[in-house]
């Protein structure tokens, strides 16, 4: 049986705080409540895909919920540090609000940031999934609508664990989600692009879902590339409409749709244009 | 200059796992994603107020989110010993999924939940707080909807936190919410109950909110006083038109709001009913 699961890599290495020896404080706001944000980052032969990407996007959240940001270039260096030469590997980066002096959800200004750097294994994959592209189902749990978190990769994803729980089936490599007000947002664990009448589509995240590197990235190449592209607010129509869909993350790069709850479709000119130009940025010749 | 925020205690003591050298891991779930429920609970010499009730939350959110609950009685026993002898002490009860198997949102099912158990200092209040009331705010975040989650105190908490990062003024003591839908919810720490025409009524939380203790014991003494109290879609509307608004939590117990959003609002005969109904429970001289 081949899984079509993004690869769920064992933990290699772990730094709190720069810490091989550090330790999580039991007030600790990011276990409290979630306060705080997280990057997941590709690493081959030791070099961070999108480094620059990631650190802007997590400095900007830092910036809306003011979070202390320890800055790029010490961050940087440890996300290299941590990435090592592992030949691949993820690094998860968390950035909390820190451990809080007293109890309560109010903040007093004093704490300092919390920072933990993991390495996990990150199993090589099987081409097949880029070339035939995967299965995906329609997930029961619609997410909350909340444009002050909107776009943010924050720490509170009760939602997508259960979201996430709604299946076991291996074949089945994501679930496509609506908002409670019935928009399409994303995969649970991926953005989603749909091309519909040769117009490359993917939903705005104005009210909840997570701005992904991969995504920006894709509407980049898109503009060089001349396809016409829009963020937009798409609903279950647009979706049964799409003549090619197709999802990404930072992990996963571009990954066809082959079959939506039952339904098959054809990975289609648009998303091979797409993977062909992001090759060279995935493959780690440059970042951009 | 009077502080009217609840009171907001140090802590005195923790046990992870029931250990008092214990320590979180790196992959917790509940740091990773808030994937866990938590009880802040009033002790008053040594007594957890509404223990039963607590469990009984905490055993429902279990059920609901997948999570093995440790059992009433071995919790229960935990939770007296934390509480320890002190006159007032809060306590706290985080339990998560655990520590993760591997990166991703999947749960693996081996996983085996975390426990921890925090005692707070927990000041005395000025007495003035409940005859008199407080002033409230109005929250311009509003709460995202989803009825999957709504109900339980889980460990998503980041629109309290940036809800509660819209005030400073330590004179103003809670701010009320609406979902995304402009339904009336709650405060960011406690639920709300307003008083129309004799009728007692607190929203609806069927979309998001948390199913309060304290919420729970008002409705059971309106039905032994034999006042008419409804849970109901309540908004905007609504709020306006309360001859009497009150906010409660298992810390506070029954609070008038004297002020909202600049209108004065006056402490009335059923708050004062109901504050009075509860006192003995809130004195810890019987669980119910």
């Amino acid at each position: 049986m081949r899984t079509e699961t993004p690869s769920a890599g064992a933990l290699e290495s772990v730094r709190i705080d720069g810490r091989v020896d550090g330790v999580l404080a039991p007030l600790e706001r990011g276990l409290h409540y979630g306060d705080g944000l997280f990057e997941t980052i590709a690493c081959l032969g030791g070099r961070p895909r999108f480094l620059e990407r990631h650190l802007e996007r997590l400095a900007y959240g830092c910036e809306r919920l003011g979070i202390g940001f320890p800055g790029h270039e010490a961050l940087g260096r440890e996300i290299l540090a941590v990435a090592g030469e592992a030949e691949r590997a993820v690094v998860k980066v968390l950035l909390t609000r820190g451990a809080a002096a007293a109890r309560g959800y109010a903040v007093a200004g004093s704490e300092r940031p919390t920072r933990v750097t993991l390495r996990y294994r990150w199993e090589a994959e099987d081409p097949a999934l880029a070339r035939d592209g995967v299965r995906v189902r329609m997930a029961e749990l619609r997410l909350g609508e909340n444009p002050h978190l909107a776009g943010l990769k924050h720490l509170n994803r009760l939602e997508q664990v259960e979201a996430r729980r709604e299946w076991s089936d291996p074949g089945i490599a994501e679930a496509l989600m609506f908002s409670s007000s019935g928009r399409l947002v994303s995969g649970v664990m991926s953005n989603v692009f749909l091309v519909q009448a040769e117009r490359l589509r993917t939903p705005r995240l104005d009210r909840c879902g997570v701005a992904g590197i991969m995504r920006a990235a894709v509407l980049r190449a898109a503009a060089q590339l001349g396809i016409a592209a829009e963020e937009a607010a798409l609903d279950a129509g647009d979706l049964a409409q799409a003549r090619e869909i197709f999802l990404t993350s930072a992990l996963i790069g571009v990954r066809p749709v082959r079959e939506l709850a039952g339904r098959a479709v054809a990975p289609g000119p648009v998303t091979r244009a797409l993977q062909q130009a992001l090759a060279p940025l995935l493959a780690g010749a440059a970042d951009a």
